[in-house]
């Protein structure tokens, strides 16, 4: 199976890594986390993803915080799909971020998702790689399964708490 | 090859559909076009999203604006990667529509690109698909090239005017 | 007298939920609360909005935060009155939730209210049921009277502490 | 039939209005239509809501821009339901019309409607009134099955447009 | 001398009404503090407000937070000069009072300070009132003074610690 | 009387100036009219702010967009107090201008009325200016009754239109 | 001389350019003028500002549109210093070009000025150039003069048309 | 060397001022720190700028939030290049002072860097002087190495710990 590619612009995006990590994991999907910026190791960044493919990568995560340009930096050099997760900093509520990463110009898409959203990340890269693997498409509905079955537990929960 | 299905909340959003058909048709990429409301053709839109996979569908592009729900309504009914694009409407320059595609909570994931941005998300469905399929990667990695070209034919038009 | 019910995306969104069961109950107005999903359980939160009215709702509250796609999606399988309570998450204070559920799209209305207004939800409920029982509409005016002396409690109290 | 009164802070709020006016004829509910503004003329618009539902009004509709508060002002000198519309004037794309109006403070609410949205609020107030009202129920169900058809209509010219 | 009326929407804006207060006294100019809200207690803050002039009032700061419509609606019932004090609720940081007070309509205005600005409200309605008060103008004037040699002490501590 | 002065930051303001001056010629107030930008001319701008009190100033109204630091310009240089008109550059609507206007630290206010509020910037001076003068005081409750008048005659003219 | 390079990431952001290119003519400050886009000519553009320095230039304007990337990515390739100018594109009138410049993360700076601000940019990069050289200095100190003295009499043309 | 000035307009600015300077001493560049208010202290700001170039400043950085006027009254009063650093204060998250200092009108820049940026702005200083200084300008590189190296350090960490 490809590989999935979690790239962060700064460690301290690592509990948003983690989230998609969790994710990755419960899918067995293999994958490789690195902390590499777009702008204090643009050329490791770059060498990452320029490789990326024939190292057997079939998505790459970005995430980043602020004027986030590591989504943008990485989808430059590759023709791979980059999912983009803006990051919240200490200002701006990850507006910044968010703006930084989806307001991508023709011709180098990166597939956002939301402020924070790293789980989701992990999940839509899965998706990707579902297209043409059966058994992880079917993990996905299962999933699917298990997180409705846990909504209407909270449901009956709530009945009977509030009913 | 896996199909791509256009998804518009309105055919008012039909100028940012025709800007991901051209790229579609340029890869060639099957696709189908359809106007589906979140809202007022709810069921539509859902028995088509049950069945996407099934008809031969790998992506699903959703094209619409202001409180935009149509991304989130179809990716709730398939595990096949759901592509957003948001749509500026009347007020608000597609803040809304923004908000309302990328924020999705956890568990359902909407790939989200550009307001406006048609010709990247069919770039991005280009992407997915071509995980799979060499052809289609090499096609996209042609394309890159030619963007560039394009770019480095502005630079010498705009020495030439300036310089 | 026709229930409210009360429809939470998720049950982080309980205290707002709980502030409007206290107003349902202080008026004495019949409600059931669920947790439904629109994007994890949305063919339960479709199949108790296509019953709503033939159960015996008048009303349906819709609590949720992010891309608030709930309301909408409940207001899209019933022409029953819906009420949107936009909630904050983690990030944005609530912008994404309050346009993902007030920008509807024309057809299909979902009466919204303030970010986190659980308690306007459910007085607004109980306004529209009281167009057709007077017994609710003279509470309603109490709780005015008695909003109104409480106001002029503080506006003592303050004069007393500030004059 | 109860009334509908459309409120209007001032005339140059009419087109979104005449949406109104325009839903409400097609569903024969009768309405007053009035320009009241709340800063200009406050007694005036205070004695019209004291005496609203004396006079068979049912539900108020306020349109506003800027800071709109003549929903709050209506609201507050009334129990019947009071639904808001902002408007969009020549700066900050209704913005602040939106937030003077969605978030009322706890015991006053108006339900708010998108931007400009005066044919939403027409059926929101249908809607409230269909609740004791079989036959406008019905008429309001058959609207969603003809909102349906133009869709499916659409669908299928752009179907053949762009397929 | 003419007196300044401190209006609050709500006894929790109270800490914002304290700044104001301070800065009166400071002056010894008369004031007098009361919680009137525009929504519940709409009747006393508009009889307050007709009264205003004859009871002795030169200046009304209006305090409030949210739909923040209680400047608007004390300028609609005088013409004395109303100052509006913006305050922060629980979301969006008081972007919602400060567009819903500063925006007002041609006709009636409010003069409008920053979020959470007491103070500064109090030291405007101090220059409207030396506008035919020489000493109180002499006062306005030290206390320039005052607050300029408190920022050179600082500058003067702070060139000592970072020097 | 005491003059009013208008200062605007550049002549592309000039719109604005001129709904102040129309305002300030109705109600027979005396004004000067200057171009005075805090960054180009800020030696300019402050002479004339120290000596507007001894030249016969009551009120200055500053008028200025983008990056709008005229109004606490002239409000650091005197103790007259100072109206600030915040105006709509060709970026932002004017959030950049109203921002830069109201949010002014503890100690200098700045009285800010809507984006574009020429009209009254100048009633809310004339207000402050009716404080020691009973005609106008009297003028501006003509002129608040013949805004009514215009609103009902609007108000009679849609019902006759809409009715 | 130092040369100053302008570098636009498209070609539509020519006007913008246009307005840095009169400026530094102005000033007699040799300049080269570039299209390389971060995104589609990442290799051009790195190319480019990693010989910057060694091709004689001293300062480089970046001018951007949406998630504009472009000074970043020129400023992790140089020390010379970056001056980021963010431009207004479809949507969202510059906010999401601004953000992305100016919210670099520490350690890689972009001097970043208004929205389509091209004057300043150069106006900015003289001034650097200008530390160095004091006939460039005394052309700043003069062009001021010169942009004082056409305030001035602008305020005497407004004074003689609304005096 | 020249020297940088680093101005604060309140003590509350400290830690992003000390930011600032464990900068410049880390790359050994002479400074001083002063408080010096836009509103309270105009003429200490304005004296000081005037005489900066004289007495040997080079650059000048300028750190406020709220209505930051600071950087924008001291580039009104030198061709110095100025560096504008906006601060969050207790609302809106720094988005006043962002817009208050970058939205410069044409004639006067300031180089505006991320909000609470104060070893941006020292680092954007460096680089300035280093224009005219080659030991600086290999310092600046040095530091650009080290940072590249910390990054990879916490990649290595990373993988460590994720892998």
């Amino acid at each position: 199976m490809k590989k999935v590619a979690i790239i962060m612009g700064s460690d301290s995006d690592l509990p948003v890594a983690e989230k998609a990590v969790t994710v990755l994991k419960e899918f067995e999907i293999p994958y490789e986390v690195h902390v590499y910026s777009a702008h204090r190791t643009p050329d490791e960044a770059r060498d990452f993803t320029l490789n990326a493919e024939a190292n057997g990568f079939g998505v790459i995560i970005s995430i980043a915080g602020m004027a986030a340009h590591l989504g943008g930096v990485i989808a430059a050099s590759t023709t791979l799909p980059v999912i983009g997760v803006p990051c919240k900093s200490s200002v701006l509520d990850g507006m910044d971020a968010l703006l930084s990463t989806v307001m991508m110009p023709s011709g180098i898409p990166v597939a956002t998702v939301a402020i924070g959203g790293g789980a989701n990340a992990a999940l839509l890269a899965a998706e990707m790689l579902a297209l043409s693997d059966g058994e992880l498409s079917q993990k996905l509905k299962a999933k699917r399964e298990s997180d409705k079955k846990k909504v209407l537990e909270k449901d009956a929960a709530v009945q009977e708490k509030l009913g």
